[in-house]
């Protein structure tokens, strides 16, 4: 069935198979008891924090071929980006298995990216197991982004905390396990925001674009949903955001939650919370993917959002476009 | 039909329309003639040359959609990438649309990638009428990959020069053009090279890779084709890869070549020829799809190849993975 920017899902490609690896910090928040593999420390035994996300990701291909009782050569191919220059994290993690690669780019919403456009592969019938990976690493992205770590830097209180962490999962017709039942690609949507500190303010209208049509294009409701789970808006984004579709007579209430806000706890000092493509990567595929496998979510919307500035777009005065990626799960 | 890792479209999408735009070394290149439009400069009336990447694209995708005769809101999804830190140009432009954007990343393969992506999108019947684009520009590429511009930098004779252009097709059922038949996903191969200067030797086995499981899994040989085009390995690196599949045993003859070889005149100073996203996409989105509308060219297998390197990869020691998708276009 075709809706307008709108995709159903005929045969509802299956998730049979999930995997987290996450720094010590995560691992002391919120979801720490649901994640795979707790790393002992941010550097993961190499010589820089690149090569360390390079192999989280890695670890968490491996890891998640291994929980769902399949070898590399069961994987048709790999969808995988990060938030890198060039998405070397997944490019380099790819080189390390023997199935094709096709690299993304969503920021943020790269969990979701990946997963719609697995789904899209197996539901079409062109392949049958797919894997789907992102993730992020703090010092990686600080050092990108905003500045060396080493010149310890005040953080404003918009800020959020880059989660170092990687999620996978795999998609199949083949298994048991939550179904992707819709998609709705976000558009590129920009209000004017121009502070790197100020992710949620930014990200928050690319999240309320998709919601809006998402509900529109499948005439649904945030009643409809179990859960209506947002990528990394963070405390100020997510409030913006129920701000923003309240003014559209919509209210998100107690089924609405953002991985951002919900990450770390309140004494881990992370300001607005946890932020990077791979906060909502290892929620959804720990706890969020357990809880749904437990039967206590039977139907839930996910809405990854991504940030899509580069350091030099924002040195050269650009403001900050955001795209957010909407999928639907279903038990 | 379901090959390993090779994708036979059943509804073979069309490529209804496509457009060029370049800079004005490359308008005096070899394929001068074919393309769309040749900007006066490389800045095309921006403050940075960032800037004027992003502006190009754009222009790509409006260039195409009024010469395919659509509308902006026939657009179901455009799907892009460039070399730029976090595809910031592609974001960019797609921010001046009012359609869903999915961003890629496969460097210099991305024009196959969102091809590739987008044909099953439509193939699926998910999507009626999907944008491709991607571009490069010669003064971005060159200051984020290796030096500033106004250092002056010797080039060595393996180095490429990178095309300032940019181009975009239009992928649908309904329509008149090209059809996209087949598809092979390319693996992430890395041999060793660590020289940002000598991209073809980097990228040569990535092709070789991925000609030779299309080869097999489709049961295909050089001579089905009338023309096999590779994405930008040079001169140097197309010579290679005619050694690597020599030893394979597989004579790639007079039906093959290669964008980046054969994109500037020999008085124009490119050393090994072209690169960049740009150069097969203005390639392929001009001449290639000319010549297929006038019947020179029944099938064409065409295999873009990107470098997955990164500037901080580059500095941290590491080799330079590349990767190669491969579609196969039929008149």
């Amino acid at each position: 069935m075709k809706l307008v920017q709108t995709i159903i899902l005929k045969k509802q490609p299956r998730i049979i198979g999930s995997y987290t690896i996450v720094g010590p910090k995560e691992g002391n928040g919120n979801f720490g008891p649901y994640f795979d593999y707790v790393m002992k420390d941010d550097c993961f035994g190499e010589e820089t924090y690149e090569k360390a996300e390079r192999k989280m990701l890695e670890s968490a291909v491996t890891g998640v071929i291994e929980k769902a009782k399949l070898s590399v050569k069961d994987i048709d191919i790999m969808i995988a980006g990060d938030l890198l220059n060039q998405i070397v994290s997944s490019s380099y993690a790819a080189r390390a298995f023997q199935f094709p690669f096709l690299g993304v780019y969503g920021a943020c919403s790269t969990m979701a990216e990946s997963v719609a456009v697995g789904s899209v592969l197996i539901d079409g019938g062109y392949f049958d197991n797919v894997v789907c990976c992102t993730g992020s690493h703090f010092s990686t992205a600080e050092r990108q982004y905003r500045f060396p770590l080493e010149l310890g830097n005040q953080r404003p209180p918009t800020s959020q905390w880059t989660v170092t962490g990687a999620g996978s999962c795999i998609l199949s017709l083949k298994g048991e396990g939550p179904r992707v039942t819709m998609v709705t690609f976000g558009k590129v949507i920009d209000w004017g925001i121009n502070d790197v500190n100020n992710m949620g303010a930014a990200m928050a209208p690319a999240v309320r674009d998709t919601m809006l049509r998402h509900f529109k294009n499948t005439k649904t409701s945030p009643n409809d949903y179990d859960l209506i789970v947002t990528g990394d808006l963070g405390k100020l984004g997510s409030e913006i955001l129920i701000d923003l579709m309240e003014d559209e007579g919509i209210t998100l209430g107690v089924n609405y939650c953002d991985c951002g806000q919900m990450y770390f706890k309140r004494d881990q000092k992370t300001l607005c919370g946890a932020s990077g493509a791979g906060c909502c990567a290892t929620v959804f595929n720990s706890y969020l993917m357990a809880k749904m496998r437990e039967g206590q979510y039977k139907k839930i919307l996910f809405l990854p959002t991504g940030a899509l500035l580069s350091a030099t777009s924002t040195q050269q005065g650009d403001t900050i476009p955001s795209v957010c990626h909407a999928i639907v799960i279903e038990m």
